[in-house]
């Protein structure tokens, strides 16, 4: 992690750890307390204060929470948004009719609480499953949306969170035409154990000025590189999305890929996912380390990625990291069985840039100097699994005895 | 498990708890320590007093380990083998020429001291990957092969074992033309949290007298309902594999799948397999609950294993599983990230007999009553996932604080 504020001067990108979705021009974000859990604020809103240009990447989990169901069909109808509200605690997923109909509900209340039309309204669950939303209380929550006293992003940041233990935002500045475009994102995200069962929410916002086609292929573009490198595409949970609102009132001319500074909003907005993403591998349930996986040398980008998936999930791994034991047997075995295009010979694996591998083959290694890196909380994997031109980066985390407590208990 | 001795009359089986691969007529099994574990015995043999029809399966990991391939190529030269060998501890895997070499040595050394052709010996290891086996003892094993006072078939159950908890073994018996055919078994594997790390090692043998191609047929449609359904079929680990040896002393007329009573044997022999597979799931690392997943309803068989294997191997559910929670939205994520055949409106899930979900939404339960049931050390999951043809069972355990703890320290 960098510190609070940084300047990446290469690529010219202002990084602000303490900004948020609420940190671009027009939008505001906030949350409060209505009763789904016991004290914690657990009900957040993201408003812009005009309609925003809007894109998401959803689960394609087969069983598609009510929201999100509800929140792809809004989108789709005019590529715009102009709040987004999310509830934790309950996921409103496996709820058939009487649970569309509740997320109806709420996101009509939201769009005359604002009066807005009611498909510029974005709803996300995220929580346990199969249970109803009490609608009292949510009926009760949109009444006090973008209600001055309740309007503070940290709240929002806080209201979106289930397992978590901590917060994750940021925002980037970026210089284009001139003139500074921001870009904001919380997220949500936690279950790390297994990469396909991560519950994750991400929402990103931006003052650029930009249409929803250039958008959606650039958010697409970021998340096959971050949010699926943590949560296996298309392997993922009933409630994930990813959604991203560019309001344009930074005023530049409209970007697009033909722009001259075009690379500098696109390398923000990886840079945006890439530390959300991360953020969410480093804080898996009862994780200690953020693990990062990166693969090259392999067939090409998509067998790159089944192999660094497949090490960072597997959980012999995982608690080989937790006990920082130098297991690279496990490794190897993860590669193996990941992709039909190894080429054993030309297989090297590294484990805190010590080399344990080498042409398929153990290689003898300073043992105590491994077991000193391995203590670090930010773990690197390396490997090299032929002579192929595909590379590929993922993120996780140690599985702990605390992983075992959280989860053994959840529901009840 | 069943008592010590049952007779199943429907399938005329007469099962065996206290039998294992020495008990067909013919075989002798034995082990001992030869210093490759601390004191536990670390080497058996499985020795047929005629050399046997053999087949075997393989691991499709990438990185084989060199026992593995040996045996291999030896059983593929004449679909034969008299002897078989086990060390345990080390697994020669990711040992390049000098493994291959070590291994070659020691099918010489047997095949020496047992005065028979060298591609009649299995060889396979089980342990740590990428350390070299310790020759000097291997070669003082080998010489001690067969001896009286070590022919202890339990001795041989033991010295496959890794972490194991406890030896896996079973015979049974049926009547083929009017003769008694034994089919004995013994296995080790555990590491189950994800099933395509398992070690496994399996072997089984019968004084059946039947052609190598039969055997192999049968051999390998038992596996894939059997041990393919705890270790992913494709994605297991370097050094996995399945021996069968057939020595024919029963002396009936060999049979085949026109035979008239075929379908015993197939029987018997599916019945071994599943017995060793689900002592392999029950015995995962640090497990106390053997869990049980039968799904109907899907696309195809091939649909229903792929839905049958997710949620036996999802972490969510293992620790849930665990902690005794009715979490049964975690069941409902792995089926609808395992196939994209699901028909979320058709699909119904019961944990331990209690529905739980139907027509795709969460049902009213008795909590108190499914806590109860939760209790016991059989889990049982059942999920009609759409309204296909498909069906298959799958089997794990649950996840718990013990194997965090094993799996964090099993190389130092």
């Amino acid at each position: 992690m960098r510190d609070i504020e940084t300047i990446d001067t290469l690529n010219q990108l202002n990084i602000d750890l303490q900004g948020d979705v609420s940190s671009p021009l027009g939008f505001i974000a906030g949350g409060l307390h209505c009763g789904l859990r016991r004290k914690k604020v657990d009900f957040g809103w993201i408003y812009s204060t005009t309609p925003a240009t809007a894109t998401g990447v959803y689960t394609l989990n087969q069983f598609k929470a009510a929201p999100l169901k509800l929140t792809e069909d809004s989108i789709n109808k005019d590529k715009a948004l102009q709040a987004i509200i999310v509830n934790s605690a309950i996921a409103n997923a496996c709820t058939g009719e009487k649970g569309m109909q509740d997320a109806l509900d709420t996101q009509a209340w939201i769009a005359e609480q604002l009066n807005i039309e009611q498909h510029l309204v974005g709803v996300a669950s995220t929580g346990v499953i199969g249970s109803f939303l009490p609608m009292d209380k949510i009926q009760y929550a949109t009444q006090h949306v973008l209600k001055e006293q309740y309007n503070k992003s940290e709240a929002f940041n806080q209201a979106i969170l289930t397992t978590d233990t901590m917060t994750k935002h940021l925002s980037v500045k970026v210089e284009i035409d001139g003139t500074t475009v921001t870009i904001g994102g919380t997220a949500k995200g936690s279950g790390m154990i297994h990469p396909n069962m991560a519950t994750m929410l991400g929402f990103i916002t931006t003052d650029a000025n930009i249409d929803a086609n250039t958008l959606d292929y650039c958010l697409k573009q970021s998340i096959d590189q971050s949010f699926n490198m943590i949560t296996v595409d298309g392997d993922s949970s009933t409630n994930d999305m990813v959604l991203c609102m560019a309001n344009g009132q930074a005023q530049h001319t409209q970007i697009d890929a033909l722009h001259p500074e075009w690379h500098k909003f696109v390398y923000a907005l990886n840079f945006v996912c890439h530390y959300l993403a991360k953020s969410i591998a480093k804080d898996g349930e009862g994780a200690t380390k953020l693990v990062t996986v990166k693969v090259k040398g392999a067939h090409d980008v998509v067998e790159a990625r089944k192999i660094a998936k497949s090490i960072v999930s597997s959980n012999l791994v995982k608690t080989a990291v937790h006990g920082e034991d130098a297991n690279f047997g496990r490794i190897v075995t993860a590669i193996g069985y990941a992709s039909r295009y190894i080429e054993p010979s030309a297989t090297h694996v590294s484990l805190c840039q010590v080399s344990v591998l080498e042409k398929g083959m153990a290689v003898d290694f300073d043992e105590q100097r491994l077991k000193e890196e391995l203590a670090s909380d930010n773990i690197l994997i390396e490997a090299t699994v032929g002579n192929g031109e595909g590379e590929a980066a993922a993120y996780g985390c140690d599985l702990s005895y605390e992983y075992v407590r959280i989860n053994a208990s959840y529901r009840t």
